[in-house]
């Protein structure tokens, strides 16, 4: 395992306290932080992971549940879909609908490949157990984490361990994975940095259920009540949104109540919605959120530390998965002197990232009702044309089941 | 010359006063209402047409100049395409552009069709030209038209002639075709109509100038200054039109600022605007509107009087010629006594406005410049989609050189 412009170093135990070296410094347990630092740890490279949360947290939250073919492929390629091939939900496609109408996209029969239903959840969990197997240094609970001195060769991130011990870790590069709240994209000097948001005049509610899903793939409903979803994260646990007014209160929102609209939206003839005891509620706000330059100095950002899509288009892990997808091979350059893919992966990387907040700023504003009624009958148009005519629902489908990682 | 539902009628004079039958009362003379006249004589249905504006006017006003190649088919078929197919100009595509890169869009290549560039003007001349050889009863000047009975079998439209002299014109159906300040759709009782409208919050300066154009096919720029498009009338005028605020003094714009604002948003490099005398310049607003339904018992709206769509599309006048090559045959049906094309025409009609309305607003608000940098960002995605995806860029071009008639 070679270590490049490096002098001292400890072995990696999977807790520490105080000064460490390492090669990179990862901030954050997700899975964008969890994945780099199996595809360093495949290409040689040492790493440390400091996640704020517990680990017990970082593998309960609900989250995403859809996985591009592209991602797939690329878990598959580093020995992390076993699970996944074995437990997963492989989809060809979603069904588009509005009321009167359900159509589905084969997004097989139109861009050769489709996606598969997994939960992040599960995908984290596989992702933590093949970082434990390696050994991996994955330190959980730490406060105040602060990378410092990212303009040199030298860089390093400061934090709090969870018995109150200050620690550092020294190395040759710092990767923040630490989300939208985290420390990375701040330490970007403000005069360098820049943010593009949108809060999208909308958020969902979601639910998880016990009930098997009562449809075999994704339905998409655009509603004059609002937009619905159902999706699901296995045969017996169905997950459902309702779109509801930015802020809504979840209180305002009985079992009885959410069954009902979510049987209104997502009506059609033929076809009945099996409802069943609601395990988890949430109200998600729609936002999206951009940051860049993604490197700066011996910092990167990777995942939602750098952008937030609305979950419509179901990107948000996938573009986290592409992202360090990307920079993995960069930073294992980098770290052997060679700049040229690390200078290129801001550009790479945001190509992309913009790409898949166009998808997504499309898929939403689609769907989505507002109190406009010329846009509504834009957006019947507009769904009829991506029903009807094939470089429309082609369109939407090479996008859904993701680009190749080049971004083209 | 079968006349249905008739038992008294005058020959067909050019001009006539007072009282007259006729089987299609038609409001306006643009190339909707002459275009059906057109339609009508062929299959055997007579009509009369009324327009408010002078003969002149009509054949001055600076409208359109694009034909989408469903367009050119149609007028083909109907022996109106002789002047047309010598003197137009055949575009395989267009040109889609950011600053530092132009990109054409081969409509041929991509959906096997493309458009012909030639002025609303010669079209009009060329339909004035056909109806007058045929004996077409064309009224001009016409002031206080009013469609009356519209519920009835034997509708009526009242006028008084350039003269002052009151007319009236009893037919069996009446279409309007009178453009969006025409009075055919104010005749629907309000409570069976509706609108949809939306103002854009931008305008276009158009100007018309004398020098041959800079560019062998269109040019739709989107430039962090505004839009900037360069079109053409023929190989020695040129049009070209600039985003502006909305309300924009025109006396604002020297020719000067007018030419170096085109240089500058249109620049690429290797790539020079030829300057030249303006002959003509203006103020456009950018609105959208549809009116519905599109026919009420005996009247029947075609064209502008029932939608009004931004240029950037290029489609109000693609969509008026649909309209008619619909209803052509609706009327000809129904006056034989086959109601069902009649009964379908609002239908098939509003599909194919709204698919245009989409597409229009589509390439608006992909190509104009707002203040929110999110935006910004998300138009290039999406125009870097448009030129790099084949889906995007056939979705695209199917759009632009016209769907088929039956609106798939």
């Amino acid at each position: 395992m070679p270590v490049t412009g490096s002098t001292w170093r400890e072995p990696a135990p999977v807790y520490f306290y105080g000064g460490m070296r390492t090669q990179v410094a990862i901030i954050g347990a997700g899975p964008a932080g969890l994945l780099l630092s199996h595809l360093l740890g495949a290409a040689g490279v040492e790493s440390v992971v400091l996640e704020t949360r517990s680990q017990e947290y970082v593998l309960a939250r609900i989250r995403a549940g859809i996985l591009e073919d592209t991602s797939v492929r690329l878990l598959e390629s580093v020995g992390l879909a076993d699970r996944l091939r074995r437990e997963s939900m492989p989809h060809r496609g979603i069904y588009l609908q509005w009321p009167g109408e359900r159509h589905h996209l084969d997004f097989v029969d139109l861009v050769g490949r489709g996606i598969h239903v997994y939960g992040q959840t599960d995908l984290t969990r596989d992702l933590v157990d093949a970082r434990e197997r390696a050994g991996q240094a994955l330190v959980y609970e730490v406060t105040g984490t602060a990378p410092h001195d990212i303009d040199t060769d030298r860089p390093s991130v400061t934090y709090v361990d969870r018995d109150g011990n200050p620690g550092r870790v020294e190395a040759d590069v710092v990767v923040g994975c630490d989300g939208s709240f985290g420390p990375s994209r701040q330490a970007i000097p403000e005069d360098r940095r820049r943010t593009w948001e949108r809060a999208y005049p909308y958020a969902w509610l979601g639910v998880l259920a016990d009930v098997a899903p009562s449809t075999d793939e994704l339905i998409y409903a655009r509603h004059p009540d609002g937009f619905a979803m159902h999706s699901m994260r296995s045969d017996t646990v169905s997950r459902l949104y309702l779109q509801v007014p930015p802020g809504e209160d979840i209180a305002a929102w009985s079992d009885d109540r959410i069954w009902t609209a979510l049987g209104t939206r997502l009506d059609v003839d033929g076809w009945t919605l099996t409802p069943g005891p609601i395990t988890e509620k949430s109200v998600l706000p729609m936002r999206a959120a951009v940051t860049g330059p993604m490197r700066h100095g011996r910092l990167f950002l990777a995942g939602d530390a750098a952008h937030i899509v609305p979950p419509t288009g179901a990107k948000g892990l996938n573009l986290a998965i592409a992202d360090v997808a990307v920079l993995a091979p960069a930073v294992t350059a980098l770290l052997r002197g060679d700049e040229r893919l690390a200078a290129e992966y801001a550009t790479t990387a945001a190509r992309r990232v913009w790409r898949c907040q166009h998808f997504s700023w499309w898929m939403t504003t689609m769907l989505h009702t507002g109190d406009d009624p010329f846009d509504e009958q834009v957006q019947l148009a507009q769904l009829r044309w991506v029903v009807e005519s094939e470089a429309g629902a082609r369109g939407l489908a090479e996008n859904y089941t993701g680009l190749t990682l080049d971004g083209a």
